[in-house]
């Protein structure tokens, strides 16, 4: 029997299902090696169909117990929570979150139970999710809880073979001083470096420093002295194994990683990371949630409202975040359950 | 009598004197209608002659005075202060922080004395200045100093025809929130603007966000609302003509920017704009100093201390700002005296 990848079709109102509908078109080569299924409301899935042009229609099934009763390497999991058709397309609902919710739930509980061994999920938009009742801030905070990984600092970003996490994200400019510390950036490094060698990569990870040219010893900011640099330490005496460079100033960092040579970075706040890797190219990001029980990943852009129901989103990096879980899920690895 | 612009060789220990040597090869057409003086010390320039194959020797003057004496377009001034066999090439010293200094103070004296109308610097190490005993963390507070501007925020960044300017700059990640103030963010905008006024550019701004996602009305952080909208009204009031757009979050920025429409940027701090302008294209940046009595730029890069005396360094950034400084001396334009 082959490794299981649910393929959920994210928010109703956004580019998701037309998204699901291109990477189908793609099908079986963006995922070899194990049975994909995508899950959403079928009603959805047609539509989406119409609107680029699939060709591909894979056979039905009503719970993904039943997937093993089939050799087909892709199947459609008809899943209805809301009346779809109540859903506002290109905007912000209560019913598109509560359809997300149901459908990231679903996944979630399969996993735990063992009846698929990794999944990948189209953008959604937070607010609807919000909208919707969850006291989660995203997707990470509700992976946490129901994996029970209260420790884990946040995802990565995988783009072109390069590793990318930072060791705080969403919190605001004003904290993020007082949420550094020694043991927090050393966790991130060795989630990091932890995933890669679980991924067959030996890690060489870029460091990156907090204040502008990383303080300039110390004239604006010592946080590189006082918590990066032991950080680094810290790892780099467990890990002697693993090449570690930093900190380095954040506006150097990229040239130099781009340069070659790095299989990862890890940075100190969101947008010192954000803003390097949205000019390399957005379209082709995936983010990867390490630490649970199986790999998840998603496209690293949003739902794209403004283009909704046009077909003209570009599904290159929703077709990654599958290729990576599909890879990981084949080969037995969770990417990085420390 | 043609406008004049000095050309100070920089730091004698790092690249500037090459990069001289390299845009002196490409006279006259870089500075048109203006007469460029390279200010240096005549030995150090021989030597990067040489290092970089320069076939072009300008008359000789001892004081700028007697420039006026000259139909020349490129003349060289002889500068000696040190003695600069004893300077160490490719480091940092006392020495060659008195040399720069030397030659920054005489340049600032003869502006404000009316005998040049704008100045370009060949890149030098603030630490070298540092160390030859200067109070001023780098040259932005010894202008503002000298030409009595306290009030001015900061430098420009130009690139590619599009003008950057931040808030808030050389100081650490912890004092950022602390920094800004609504006068502080409106004053930034309005020197760049007026700034493009002044070279007849009608300002289209984009002006950045302080938080992730722009604080995600107000779950992480509130700066947005409280302090960078009431900015933007406040000078989009005063200011009619202007197009103003944000607050913008900083990793959508400069994909939005590239799209074109912007003449210029506003940042909130140093790496929000460095990271995306480093990666876009460091060594053909340009520094430009506003709000002094005369057009002040020089190269974004730093004296390259690794490649000293190699002659591999690019010399696009000086030649773009001798061009920028001289386009405003030619036209009466101090880029930006408010």
């Amino acid at each position: 029997m082959k490794p299981r990848v649910l393929l959920l079709m994210g928010d109703t109102a956004g580019v998701g299902p037309e998204l699901c509908a291109m990477v189908a078109n793609d099908l079986p080569s963006t995922a070899e090696g194990v049975q994909v299924i995508l899950a959403g409301d079928e009603r959805v899935f047609e539509e989406a169909r119409a609107i680029v042009g699939n060709k591909v229609k894979p056979p039905t099934i009503s719970s993904v117990e039943r997937a093993a009763d089939s050799e087909a390497s892709f199947l459609f999991w008809d899943v209805r929570s809301e009346d779809v058709a109540l859903i506002p397309r290109g905007e912000v609902s209560a019913a598109a979150g509560r359809e997300v919710l149901h459908l990231l739930t679903a996944a979630i509980e399969l996993a735990k139970a063992g009846e698929i061994d990794g999944f990948v999920f189209a953008p959604f938009n937070k607010e609807s999710m919000h909208l919707a009742g969850s006291s989660h801030y995203s997707e990470l905070e509700l992976f946490k809880e129901h994996f029970d990984r209260p420790d884990i600092t946040g995802e990565f970003n995988v783009l072109d073979g390069l590793w990318i996490s930072r060791v705080t994200s969403h919190i605001p400019v004003a904290k993020i001083v007082q949420t550094l510390s020694v043991e927090r950036i050393a966790k991130t490094i060795s989630l990091l470096g932890e995933a890669q060698e679980r991924a067959g990569v030996t890690p060489s990870l870029a460091v990156a420093a907090l204040n502008p040219h990383a303080g300039e010893h110390g004239m604006f900011g010592d946080e590189e002295g006082g918590l990066i640099e032991p950080a680094i330490a810290s790892v780099a005496g467990e890990r002697p194994g693993w090449r570690l460079d930093g900190p380095i100033p954040a506006d150097t960092l990229f040239p130099r990683v781009l340069k070659g040579g790095y299989t990862g970075v890890v940075g100190m706040y969101h947008d010192q990371l954000q803003i390097a890797t949205k000019l390399i190219g957005l379209e082709r990001g995936v983010t990867f949630h390490p630490g649970m029980k199986v790999p998840i990943a998603t496209a690293a852009h949003g739902t794209a409202f403004d283009i909704q129901g046009t077909g003209k989103a570009n599904h290159q990096a929703l077709k990654n975040a599958l290729s990576i879980v599909s890879e990981m899920a084949a080969s037995g690895s969770d990417g990085g359950s420390v």
